[in-house]
C-alpha cells in the first residue's frame, strides 16, 4: 500500500514564511513566478507524482534493473521510460534552467519542492532528472558558449540526460586520487579510466547520456589541483557511439530502480569544460545545489513514511487508552492515536520534517537571491547563508530522514516491517542519502573546516545576525516568548561552542575533526529552532487560527522533545579528541 | 564478503567480570560448568558459526523461502536443513534444557552467548532454535507431566521444533483481543482460528512442529483473563496430520530465510498447557528469556557489523591525516583509521556493544541464580534484578543495535550500501528486533507500569542498592574515580526522575506513557555506566595491562560520548504529556 498526498499547503506556507513573495518577486528574473503561479506549479508536480511516479515505485523496486553484459545496455523497470517521457513532456526537467537554452527559468525554491515530491513518490526515478539539473547548472556557470550551444538545449529539454563521474575504485571522498587520464587530440580529448557508482550512467530513457567526468591532463599537478573536467557523451558530437560503456551494476540495499554503474572509458572522446586543472570549481557548482536537494531527500521520505504511518495509526485499534475517559466502550480496543507513545513517534517525525522543510525553503530562497539579485552586497550575503546552510541540511536532513522513516516503521508495529506498508522500501531508499554527495562527515568537515573560517568567519556572523535580529524583533511578543527565549539560549550556546571549537581546531586540526559531526548537529538544532520561530511568527500573522494553532503545538513539541539534545551534543564536543585518538589500531 | 571472529575473549571477560565463577559455580546444578568448560562450549559454538552458519547467511537472504500454496509446505534455502541437522547433532538445541528430558542443563548465561553467536552468523537460522528453547522453558514450568513426557524429549533433541502463536490479524500488542477458539473434545481440544507472524510456523527442517497457541475456551471471560494456552502439533500424538496449515508467508525487509507464516487451524487437535484461562502466565515464562535474547540480537548484529566495518577501515586509504606527523608519505593517502570521525563511529559501536554485552551477562547470571539457588531470598533478589533489566536490554539493545549497524555502514561509505560488504543485510535483519517480542514501547510500559511499582518498588530499590554498593566500594579508588563519580551522578538523576515520573504517573497514567520510552533509555544509560564500572574494575584486577588499558579507554569513551545523552532525556521526560496530547487527531 502506498499513501501520499502532496504537501502543497505546507510548502506554500514555508515559502511565504521565509519571504518568497518579498524576495523572489523583487528579482526581475522571477517576474512570472508569483505565489499563485508557484502554487499551480507545485500542484501540477503533485498530480504527476500521484498519477505517474508513485504507481511504479513499488514495482520498480521489486523488478529492479537488467544489465546486458554483451552490450552494456541497462533496462529500467516497466513504466519508467514512459514516465520519463511524460516528465520531460511536461517541462519538469528544465524548469529551473536558463530561458536561453529552452528552460523555464523558475526559482530554485520551487524546483526544490518539486524535487521533494519526485523523491517522495519515486526516489529512484528522481535521481536522473536531479543529476541532469546539476549538470545543466555546472555548464551554465563554467562551459564555453560552444559547449553550451552543443549540449544545453538537449539536456534542458530532457532529450539527453546527465551524470556525474567522480568516484574511482581507489577514490571516493578524496578526489585528489583521481587517475582517469585525458590526452589532447585536436579539438577534443581522449579519456581512459574507470568510474564507479555512476548514477544513471546507463539506461534506456534516452539515446544519449552526457557524462561529466573528472580526469587528469598529462601535465596535471598531483592531487586536487590537477583535476580537469570533461563532457563525455555516449554519442559524440559527430554522431558516433563513443568508447564509453557500462561494465556492471552495483547491487544495493535500496534505490533498486536507479542504475549505479561502473563506467569504463577507453580513448573516449571528451570535451574540456572550463579551464584545465580547475575542474573542482565546476564540480562544486554542480555539487552545491545537489547537496541541498539530497538533504531534502530526507524530508521527502520522512513525509511519505509519516503519511503512511499516520494512515495506519488512524485505522488501527489496539489496547485501551490510559485515560478511562477516552476509552471507546463500543469497541474492544481503542484507536492507537490515543496512546501517548504513538503520538510521540509521529510528532518526532512531523516536527523535524516541517522544521527541515522550513530550513530548505530558507536556504533555497537565499540561493535564488544569490543568483539573481541586482545588488552585489545582497547577493554576497545570500550566498553566504546558502553556502553555510547547505552542509547542515544535507547531513542533518539525511540523518533525520533515516531516523524518521525508522520511527514511522515503528508506529506500524510488525506491519511496518512487511512489504505491505511500503515503509520498508523508504527505509532502504533513504539510507543512501547519508552516504552520497559527500558522506555526512564530509559535510561536517566542509562546515567546520571551510565555511566557518572563510572570510574571517563572515558566514557564521551573518547567520548569527539574522537569528539575533529575529530574536530582538520578537522577544516582547508574548505568544512567541517560549520559542524566542529558547532559540536565544541555543544561539548563545552555539556561539560559545563555535568559539571554543575554532580555537581548539586552529591549534590542532584533529580536534576540529573530532568535534565536527556533533557540531553540525548542534548547529542544525539551532537552525531548526529558528525556522520554527519563523513559522510560528508567520502562522500567527496569517490569522488562520486552526492552522496557526497546529504550527504552534508542533513548534512546542520540537522545543520540548528535540532541541534539548543540544545539551548532550555540547558535552560530546567538549570531550574532544583525546580518548578517540588514544586507541592504537589493534585496540579497536 | 562476510567477516566474523567469535568474540569469545570478551564473552569470557564479561562472564567473569559479573561473577560467573562465584555465582554460578556455587549452584549445584551447574557443577559441570566451570569457566574452562564454558570457554570450550563457546568456542565450539564459534566454530559452528564460522564453518556452518555464516557460509549460508548471504545465500539464504538472497534465495529466500518457497511456499507451496497447494500443500502449505515451506522450503528453506539451500543448506539450512542440513545446518539444522548438524546443530541438533551437536547438542546445541537442548543445551540449557533440563537433564531429565535429555538436555544438558547448562547455565542460561552460556546459552545466551551462544545465541549471540548464532544470531551474528545467521539471524534467520537462529530464530528456530530460539523459539524451541522458549517453548521448552514454558513447558518445563507449566505443563503436566504427561505433556512433558510426550513433547519435551523430542523438542530438546531438536527432532521437533516449536513456535509461539500469539498474534492474530486484529491483535498484536493487545492479546486480550485473541479470538481463536478451543472446544473441549474428550482428552483434547479442537482449535479454530488464524494466527499471523508465526516464525518458523512451517518449514522443512523436521517432520513435526509444535505450536504453542493462545486461544479461548467456550466459557472464557473476556480479555486477557480468558486466554488459555494449548499445544497444537503438526502431527498429533496418534500420528495423524493435524488440521493446521500454513496459508501464506509475509514478505519482509529482512530475515528472508526465516519463514513468517500465517497459520490456519480448523478443528485442530490441541492439548491444554497449565490451567484454563491462565495462559498468559505460561506465555510470559516463554517470553521473558526470549526478550533477553532479543536484546542480545542487537549486540550480535552490532558485533558482526563492527568487525566488518573495522576490516574495511583498516584496509581503506583515503585523504590525509589532519595531523601531518601521522601522514604516510610513501602512499598517496592515509589509512582511514587516522581520521577522528572514523574512530568516533567505530567507538560508538564498540562501547555500546560491549556495555550491552556486560548488561546481558549480568542479567543472565541473575536468571541462573533465580532458577537454581537454594536460598529463596537470594532467588528472589536475583529474579527481581533479571526481570527489571529484561525490558531495558530488549528495548535499548535492539534500538542501539539498529543504530550501530547503521553506524558501521557509514564507516564503509558507499561500499557499505552495496551487497559486497553484507552490512546491508545486517541492517535489514536487525530492524525486526525493535518490533517483535513486544515492541520497544511495550518494554517501556512493562518497565514503568509493571516492574517499577511491583512489590512497592522493590526491584528498583534492589537495583539502586547494587549500584550504590559498587559506588561505595570503589569511590576511593583513584583509577576508577572518573567512572564511579559519573555513575553516581547518573544514579542520583535516575532516582530523581523515577520519583517524579512515578508521582506523575500515579496521578495520571498518560503521563507515565508519555515518558516511558525516554525513561527506559535513561535507565539503560545508567545500567550501562554501571556495567562499564564493573568491567573496568575487573580489568584492573586482572593484571593484564594491555587488555585493561583498552577496556579503560573504551569505558572512557562511553562516559564522554554516550552517557551525556541522559541530560537531554531528562528534559524530554520532564516535558510530559501536555503537548503531545493537545493535538487533535486531524492536526497530525
Amino acid at each position: 500500500m502506498q499513501i501520499y498526498k502532496a504537501p502543497i499547503q505546507d510548502m506554500m506556507f514555508q515559502l511565504t514564511a521565509f519571504g518568497y513573495d518579498k524576495h523572489v518577486q523583487s528579482l526581475e528574473a522571477f517576474a512570472a513566478y508569483d505565489t499563485a503561479t508557484a502554487a499551480e506549479l507545485l500542484k501540477s508536480a503533485g498530480r504527476f507524482v500521484t498519477e505517474v511516479l508513485l504507481p511504479i515505485n513499488r514495482s520498480g523496486d521489486q523488478q529492479g534493473l537488467k544489465w546486458d553484459p554483451k552490450t552494456g545496455a541497462v533496462t529500467t523497470p516497466a513504466g519508467f521510460r514512459e514516465a520519463y517521457a511524460q516528465f520531460t513532456g511536461n517541462g519538469f526537467g528544465g524548469l529551473c534552467a536558463a530561458v536561453d537554452f529552452g528552460g523555464s527559468g523558475a526559482p530554485i525554491s520551487i524546483g526544490m519542492f518539486m524535487s521533494e515530491m519526485w523523491t517522495s513518490g519515486n526516489k529512484s526515478f528522481s535521481m536522473c532528472p536531479g543529476l541532469t539539473s546539476g549538470l545543466i547548472e555546472a555548464l551554465e556557470a563554467h562551459a564555453s558558449d560552444e559547449i553550451k550551444q552543443a549540449f544545453l538545449p538537449k539536456l534542458v529539454s530532457g532529450e539527453w540526460t546527465g551524470t556525474m563521474c567522480l568516484t574511482e575504485p581507489q577514490c571516493g571522498t578524496d578526489l585528489g586520487l583521481v587517475r582517469t587520464k585525458a590526452i589532447p587530440a585536436g579539438d577534443h580529448y581522449k579519456l581512459t579510466g574507470t568510474k564507479i557508482w555512476i548514477t544513471f550512467g546507463e539506461h534506456d530513457y534516452t539515446e544519449n547520456i552526457v557524462h561529466f567526468v573528472l580526469a587528469r591532463l598529462p601535465d596535471a599537478p598531483e592531487g586536487i589541483k590537477g583535476i580537469s573536467v570533461f563532457l563525455v557523451p555516449k554519442i559524440t558530437r559527430d554522431g558516433k557511439r563513443n568508447h564509453v560503456r557500462c561494465t556492471g551494476l552495483e547491487h544495493k540495499l535500496g534505490i533498486h530502480a536507479s542504475p549505479t554503474c561502473v563506467i569504463d572509458m577507453e580513448d573516449a572522446v571528451g570535451y574540456l569544460v572550463g579551464e584545465p586543472h580547475r575542474g573542482m570549481r565546476s564540480m562544486f557548482t554542480m555539487m552545491n545545489t545537489a547537496r541541498l536537494l539530497v538533504g531534502v531527500e530526507g524530508v521527502a521520505l520522512s513525509e511519505i513514511a509519516y503519511q503512511t504511518a499516520l494512515e495506519f495509526a488512524k485505522d488501527r485499534r489496539q489496547s485501551r487508552s490510559l485515560d478511562p475517559a477516552k476509552q471507546d466502550k463500543s469497541a474492544a480496543a481503542d484507536n492507537i492515536m490515543v496512546h501517548p507513545d504513538v503520538r510521540r513517534m509521529l510528532l518526532n517525525v512531523k516536527c523535524t520534517l516541517e522544521g527541515l522543510r522550513g530550513l530548505a525553503a530558507w536556504a533555497s530562497i537565499e540561493l535564488d537571491i544569490a543568483h539573481n539579485h541586482s545588488d552585489a552586497t545582497v547577493r554576497e550575503e545570500a550566498d553566504d547563508l546558502a553556502q553555510l546552510l547547505t552542509p547542515i541540511i544535507k547531513s542533518y536532513g539525511t540523518e533525520r530522514g533515516f531516523l524518521n522513516v525508522s520511527e514511522a516503521m515503528q508506529v506500524c508495529g510488525g506491519a511496518g516491517y512487511t512489504r505491505d506498508w511500503s515503509i520498508e522500501q523508504y527505509l532502504r531508499d533513504v539510507r543512501i542519502a547519508m552516504l552520497y554527495e559527500g558522506t555526512n562527515h564530509i559535510q561536517a568537515l566542509d562546515l567546520v573546516g571551510r565555511k566557518l573560517p572563510r572570510h574571517g568567519g563572515r558566514m557564521f556572523q551573518r547567520y548569527c545576525k539574522r537569528v539575533g535580529a529575529f530574536v530582538a524583533e520578537h522577544k516582547d511578543n508574548q505568544a512567541m516568548a517560549e520559542f524566542v527565549s529558547a532559540t536565544q539560549a541555543s544561539l548563545t550556546q552555539l556561539v560559545d561552542v563555535t568559539t571554543k571549537l575554532a580555537a581548539k581546531g586552529m591549534a590542532d586540526a584533529e580536534e576540529a575533526g573530532a568535534g565536527a559531526s556533533h557540531y553540525l548537529n548542534l548547529f542544525a538544532l539551532n537552525a531548526l529552532a529558528y525556522t520554527w520561530c519563523v513559522q510560528v511568527a508567520h502562522a500567527l500573522s496569517q490569522g488562520d487560527d486552526a492552522h496557526a494553532r497546529t504550527k504552534l503545538k508542533t513548534a512546542r513539541y520540537f522545543f520540548e522533545r528535540v532541541l534539548p539534545e543540544r545539551l548532550a551534543l555540547e558535552q560530546y564536543i567538549a570531550a574532544g579528541k583525546a580518548t578517540m585518538m588514544s586507541f592504537e589500531v589493534e585496540e579497536f
